[in-house]
């Protein structure tokens, strides 16, 4: 099968359960559901649950009924990310992958959800991550202890998510390090891009050498997937991005083409994504596709 | 001991937990762990988790060494929820205990921290919440993956506080009909502090007996703890209640003195009172402490 194809038919896979597991609109109070769905299903590529099921895949052939469950968890905690970001407090972005953001979105009612809903819609989706891990029907319990673990952490404060997001957003204007940088990228996209692969290969019961090569990959491809995020911001229009380009200029946001300017960031962003894959190297041959995977995400377009 | 010294005593106790699971300020990014700590230690009175502590000692006279820590977890949920409504896009207060909010607050370098760091404070208290839950070191997995399961149902969408709070938001001007109001106040408060006498139980491995009698409890006591609020707010000063006082008319809140009167609501109140104190009678003797913070509930000034 084509890289493209087993894009497509995982991220439907992904969608069904997705589907399955957002409550429906018709739940009352209906306007936080419409807008949770609203946002989760805006056209994501889901990535991180891709590289979730594949690594999952690596440990065991058979990696437990309620793996597709735990990839959804990540998209979950992704799309509340996005929302909270967008919000004019924080990044105030009207566009996201081309439609209108959360709070600039209009309901059934001609009414835009607006600031109050998206925070609402964020925060019901960051609840419902962890409760679905909680809740998995056929796995252990000390797994499920250790996947809400392992996703709090990579969505919180020290070296998670909302770390990175906050270095971020303190860094604009201020004198650019590449301590600094390394750590943002890090935490903001690297964090969660990890525990990816990490929940995954907890979800199939690695071993710790199994876990630790898996970290190690998910590290350096994390890194390499922001890099390619900021050069893409440089080099694409707003309408392959699906996003307002250009705008890290714009904002002065901390990123890897401001630094070491285009040609050094893609170097980089190469030599990490080498990194990545030699950390699979003790899977064989199994692993040929979770390194394909690694190197689409340094060609991709958008 | 006398019921005031008692609840000094507890929340002293449960202070100190909270100082040991929050980050410490100094741990980067620093911003974000001040304000979660700002609001954190903001003169809450631990109502939530004092309930919780007493629930569990119902159960069990050891109810395990993570108890405190599992209680610990409501007031995090707690605070996150006030950060997030008092936002502009929410509740737009200024006040909160008297004290500044969070997005109000001046941080040490003399720079409000504003609404972008309180978003993310909240994110992140939210975030800690469930991280504390799933790592309790002496807890069994299955009990981490209850507790869990039980904070993310009490604090989502379906029946739960979000849903309480979108439905708040959307009554607002609306047509004010009995099951809305009763909808929104189990809802909205009720949930989670239900969740505070449930969470209890589960951690000191309550059986499902015992589990039903004190979620009636707690159903019923929680409704009337909302309703005394809203009474509080028509008859309180802003000084005695730490918050701007009779704001819920102002911005046509729906709420039981606005639709039953003060002398019908304070009726009700002590109503669901006595009911979840009937629903404590099989626990006979020992269960007269949490009776006496059941009407401590509806006696207080603020």
């Amino acid at each position: 099968m084509s890289l493209q194809s087993y894009l497509e038919q995982q991220r439907a896979r992904i969608d069904q359960e997705l589907q399955r597991l957002a409550p429906p609109e018709t739940e009352i109070p209906a306007v936080v559901h419409r807008a949770m769905r609203y946002s989760l299903f805006a056209g994501g590529k889901r990535i991180r649950s891709i590289f979730c099921l594949e690594a999952a895949g690596l440990v065991s052939p058979e990696p437990g009924p309620d793996i597709e469950t735990i990839s959804c968890s990540l998209e979950l905690v992704h799309t509340y990310s996005l929302i909270h970001d967008d919000l004019p407090a924080l990044d105030n972005d009207d566009f996201r992958r081309g439609k209108l953001t959360c709070h600039k979105e209009f309901g059934k009612d001609n009414k835009a959800f607006g600031e109050a809903i998206a925070i609402l819609a964020g925060d019901a989706l960051l609840t419902l991550a962890f409760q679905v891990l909680a809740n998995l029907p056929r796995t252990p319990p000390a797994v499920k202890a250790a996947l809400v673990a392992e996703l709090a952490r990579a969505a919180g404060t020290v070296n998670g998510m909302i770390g990175g997001q906050v270095a971020d957003l303190e860094a604009v204007n201020g004198p650019l390090s590449p301590e600094t940088l390394e750590y943002i990228h890090r935490s903001k996209t690297g964090a969660l891009f990890c525990a990816s692969v990490r929940l995954g290969a907890i979800g199939a019961q690695a071993d710790a050498e199994q876990l630790a090569a898996i970290t190690c990959f998910g590290e350096n491809a994390g890194l390499a997937f922001q890099i390619v995020d900021d050069i893409l911001d440089v080099e694409s229009s707003t309408e392959s991005l699906g996003k307002t380009a250009g705008k890290d200029a714009v904002q002065k946001k901390v990123t890897y083409p401001a630094l070491y300017g285009l040609e050094r960031s893609k170097q980089m962003a190469a030599g990490y994504i080498g990194q990545a894959k030699a950390a699979l190297d003790p899977f064989g041959p199994r692993a040929t596709r979770l390194k394909e995977l690694a190197d689409y995400l340094v060609s991709r377009k958008a």
